[in-house]
């Protein structure tokens, strides 16, 4: 019987949990639906929001090239997608392609073409030969504001607004709020379908604040998140990030709870050497109602990216284990 | 038996012959490969290519885009291929992408992940389900040059020369002698090839000095042109371009023998409207060894563009006919 799962985040760890799943999916008939955050304000992305209007495509582009489909020609469309265009040598203002990767240009393209995002991911999707769907969390832009505690390392107590997406993630202050803008955004209604018809919705690995507590704060998603009959699990990342610094692995699941206290979750999985003592993770995963699923889910060559196989073969006894 | 048709030209002439050719298709068996001039160097093609290097792509994506597939998802990639980027109001320098088409700039980008033209051009044919292949005429760009007597209307004996395929395009002048830069490029291997191996070469409709003639002015073309064994069909435009406001029609098959005087053609295909006294026209193909063709091939609105359903009706019994 196939297994409806749906993966929130953005960005890099969006697309290794999308990888892992998809090595899961034979083995376990997944049909598989990301939900991707849209607070992105940076690079290419970044400037085609601010010039074009239309939602912020690189991190629906990263999931999209993560199901992208494993024939010679569709890997090849995934390496176009994937494909940057270079700095012009020699053309300091550069010529406006430099810093954009094809994949964002033929988003927006689509986007702007049929009007609609979900119906231009579902044609990137064809494109690329995608097996799972990629969806956005919204389908309007949204902002990303923190208040931060020592944002400016010389005034460590001070708290002050951070605004954007990029400016959040790259903050090493201690996050201590965090807000969409609009506060409340409509989420997009497939999304919310896709949730309350899941077997399973996964959060995680990825950026805490910026790619995966975003989707907790969209009412709709929320609602949808807490009353879907779905078993849940958290994938916890492997190291720190700048925006996580101060924040321990424990943390890491307490701002689930911060954020969405109605929250309740299955199953925590991390890897052990990124947990280190596995007490206080055990104790704030129990506090969710979770087990913690200790394996080793890293790259062997000690860098802290998740490696899609080893991920993917922690996942199938999680996802297949009898409810 | 699959009759193998090459296409010479480029923008809507050449457009309008595909469009055409896919409508014989069924009937004949084609298999129909376009070669396509690569000299442009106004608008979007002319920015990407004076500014990343590679061919100009706005000629090769009208081509791949008259041959994509009839599937509602092609069709659709077709119509993304053709979307332009829109000025953003308010931005007065633009942002870079405004008045690029997304085919072009998916074409630049494979270019440049492939390295190889014939190799992106192959992979953007799959991706548009392109009944056809298309090929560039050469491998580098080309630049176009014509000797033009009366550029400026005030000095209407003056010859000048004019630089750039766009600038040739609009002169009003008569060109007196075209070149190429440089003046003898590499052809497409694989278009020699194609042309060696075909049943039928096709020239025009199209712009005569910028995408008919050229071809004849690379010299490997030339040759293949002239020692294949296939026959040869010239179809004429329905009206005077600005370049050509000074040519007859019986002018527009002389200035075929003009630049390559070894040319045999088998079939001139015109409209009776645009011919008007077909005597000297007929007299200009018989001294190419060709029989003048009329039949109804505009648009039945009067602007003077083929329509390709009728276009295509009078190519069956031409292509069709026995040797």
């Amino acid at each position: 019987m196939t297994m409806r799962v749906v993966a929130f985040g953005g960005g890099h760890g969006l697309s290794a949990s999308l990888r892992a799943l998809r090595r899961c999916a034979p083995k376990l008939d997944l049909d598989i639906t990301a939900v991707v955050t849209v607070g992105d304000d940076g690079g290419s992305s970044g400037r085609l929001r601010a010039e074009r209007g239309g939602l912020p495509p690189g991190d629906l582009r990263q999931a999209l090239v993560a199901l992208a489909g494993d024939h010679p020609a569709t890997r090849r469309s995934a390496g176009l997608f994937q494909h940057r265009f270079a700095e012009v040598p020699g053309n300091g203002s550069g010529d406006g392609l430099a810093g954009h990767a094809v994949g964002n240009l033929v988003l927006c393209g689509l986007m702007e073409l049929l009007g609609d995002p979900v119906a231009a991911l579902e044609h990137a999707g064809a494109m690329l030969g995608a097996v799972g769907r990629v969806l956005p969390m919204s389908c309007q832009p949204v902002g990303i504001e923190a208040q931060v505690r020592g944002a400016d390392p010389d005034r460590p107590d001070e708290v002050r607004t951070i605004t954007g997406q990029h400016q959040v993630a790259v903050t090493t202050g201690r996050v201590e709020s965090l807000r969409l803008t609009p506060a409340a955004p409509e989420a997009c209604p497939e999304a919310v379908e896709a949730i309350g018809a899941a077997d399973w919705l996964i959060f995680g690995p990825g950026s805490w604040y910026t790619s995966v507590l975003p989707h907790l704060l969209v009412p709709q998603l929320a609602d949808a998140i807490v009353s879907s009959p779905a078993r849940r699990l958290v994938t916890l990342n492997l190291a720190a990030e700048k925006e996580t610094l101060r924040l321990s692995v424990a943390d890491h699941l307490a701002a689930l709870s911060w954020y969405l206290p109605e929250l309740k979750v299955d199953h925590v999985l991390a890897d052990a050497t990124a947990v280190g003592d596995p007490e206080p993770v055990e104790r704030a995963a129990e506090s969710l109602g979770a087990r913690l699923v200790l394996a080793p889910v890293a790259v062997p060559d000690g860098t802290p990216r998740h490696d899609p196989a080893a991920l993917g073969a922690a996942l199938v006894p999680v996802l297949g284990a009898d409810r």
